[in-house]
């Protein structure tokens, strides 16, 4: 095991109906609120209105940066950093998906900071100082309720780039399962393909000796296929709550300690297609994330065995270390094509045309640990 | 799942050789250190004087604290309470195993209140307040060093009760497994026992519908288990590390989340024996708790079902599921054995004389979620 530095302050408030508890939560952190808005369904379900009440009655003043979309925006973020300057906001309170909240959290960083907001993207200069973020967390996907990650994309220079920091731990997060019950069957499903491939990257990079760190990690991966069931009963409630909490567990960092790695390579892949092509991310990763497995199992399978053994009880004496590894990889992507994710990107209408310029985009991002444009291009062709 | 609210917010530093950064740590929370040190062999080691040299080197004033033993006296407490009043105290350091860190937890509580700071264990109050606290764990066992967790022992009325409030959470604790090489055998198999114990009480209680939390539960006890060897190998890092961190997760609250209940059954008990005994908690566990799962079996096996399965592979279509679940419980007990840990009350001198004041110890518990006397005596006797 690698030496690791832990800390993660957010607090947890979970549960079906726990949202009411928003006013009172942020009360503790600020007075002056902007209240950060996908541009999702949450506003006709009444959502918004009800956060705005509960913050509201608390005593606090809010005003509201509207229409985050998927894949949040910088012209969102510069928008909301400016509300906060003009109106003196003291906190940031995201309700919604990880688009709203990874907002709140680049218009938290950027609203205590007088350069441009883009320059911590770009790596050119590192946070020092944010306001405070709480969420109310509708969706089980990015885990960025407890996460120190942040991903905004750049519409403009179409990059999508992430920034990990202490800095973007929320003081607080509600993860209320009765807000997740709307949410539609393929949006589901792209969420339980994100928090599968959040754990699912790093497990198999950096030091072996990482026992628990695994057992937590592969524990994250078969309760979400345990839970699959929620695809045929979208408002149960038990499912929801699982796959909630297994987001939230997937990225909060558990899963990542002793590794001493940190080779999140399908995410950087689907960023830069995402960032180019607008798809969802979840959708991306179900077919990115199978084939950068492909490509690391075929330099090292030993890893995959276990996978495999462990989370869907593949062994076989007969079978070689590449033979087990490889059927652990079909067994998950059979998941995704039985939850109905594309299995290529063609069918997310991106074909061998842009694989050129895809790559290039992963290696100009400064989050990226892969150097060489092959190996990019080398999993892209596995992706047709 | 039941509703739950998680928040940790103990900055954890896990590394060989990590204690190097316990002065600058420090230094970010006081200026003014009581140093608790336990009646162990760390002195003679040399790690308490090391300690001392980080504090100082990163300008602290330092005050010691010596000679806090095994199930932490009331009187060190007040010691310590003293010390921090007359020299104006504002951070309290705790280097050693759960013994010296729960002191400093209620030497910290205590420095800020102006009543008997027995109070808050007997329940008659709850503490508002708390000096930082930092501690270096140099034992793998209680997990107290990110724990909300304090249990301290009133000796002269042999009562030895816990308090549980989010101030005793550590500021930060240095997880060094460098100083666990130095633990006996004997010792570290109580440690390897009592973070068992910690996931395996609860596990059993509350809420069905906690997959992610079990699937943690039942990999901290399967990596102990993994870890065995350490008995034959007592230097080995990797093994260490192992152990290490399985006893910090193991009790920091993840793993009873959405349980909705805090059924620590054998700790009630073994806290009432070793209050009264004064014998290692470890070694208490090993005999209570398997008794203590044999009772709650009897009741209800399902669950026992699925531990037997998933932590020993025991599974037979023609057994019933009580034969099944007491199997797994005879395979936990028979793992204890090979441990060389005591597998009866006679082994540890306690004879079936005192049942009867133990008993009425743990019904006086104000902590005891037992309130019938003949549960107490039930398990007693399964203990003999």
């Amino acid at each position: 095991m690698k030496p690791f530095e832990f800390y993660n302050p957010v607090r947890i408030v979970f549960g079906p109906g726990e949202m009411s508890q928003l006013g009172d939560l942020a009360a503790k952190h600020g007075a002056r609120a902007l209240l950060v808005k996908g541009k999702g369904p949450l506003e006709k379900l009444g959502v918004y209105k009800r956060a705005q009440e509960y913050l509201e009655k608390a005593g606090l003043i809010v005003v509201s940066l509207e229409g985050v979309e998927e894949n949040p925006k910088l012209s969102s973020v510069y928008e909301g950093i400016k509300l906060c300057r003009e109106n003196d906001l003291d906190i940031v309170i995201a309700v919604g998906g990880g688009s709203p909240i990874d907002c709140a959290k680049a218009v938290a960083m950027g609203a205590v900071d007088d350069g441009d907001v883009w320059d911590f993207f770009a790596q050119k200069r590192t946070p020092e100082n944010s306001l405070p973020v709480g969420t109310v967390s509708t969706l089980a996907a990015t885990g960025s309720e407890m996460s120190v990650h942040c991903v905004i994309t750049n519409e403009k220079s179409q990059h999508k780039y992430a920034t990990h920091s202490e800095l973007h731990l929320p003081k607080f997060s509600i993860i209320d399962a009765e807000l997740h019950t709307t949410v539609p069957k393929y949006i589901t499903a792209c969420g339980m393909v994100d928090t599968i491939t959040h754990v699912g990257e790093n497990y198999f990079a950096g030091d072996r000796n990482t026992p628990l760190t695994d057992r937590i990690a592969e524990g994250v991966i078969t309760t979400v296929i345990g839970s699959e069931s929620i695809l045929d009963n979208l408002e149960n409630i038990d499912l929801r709550n699982n796959l909630a909490w297994c987001a939230t567990i997937g990225i909060n960092g558990l899963t990542d300690l002793g590794r001493g790695a940190f080779e999140y390579g399908a995410h950087i892949i689907e960023h830069a297609i995402s960032g180019k092509f607008d798809i969802p991310h979840g959708a991306g990763l179900a077919v990115v994330h199978p084939a950068w497995l492909y490509y690391c199992c075929e330099k090292d399978p030993s890893k995959f065995v276990t996978f495999a053994h462990r989370v869907f009880g593949i062994c076989d004496a007969d079978k070689s270390d590449s033979e087990l590894g490889k059927a652990g990889i079909d067994a998950l992507k059979q998941k995704y094509r039985d939850w109905e994710m594309p299995d290529s990107l063609k069918a997310l209408n991106i074909d061998e045309n842009s694989f050129e310029d895809i790559a290039e985009i992963v290696i100009a991002d400064p989050d990226s640990f892969i150097a060489d444009k092959q190996i990019v291009l080398d999993v892209l062709q596995r992706c047709k």
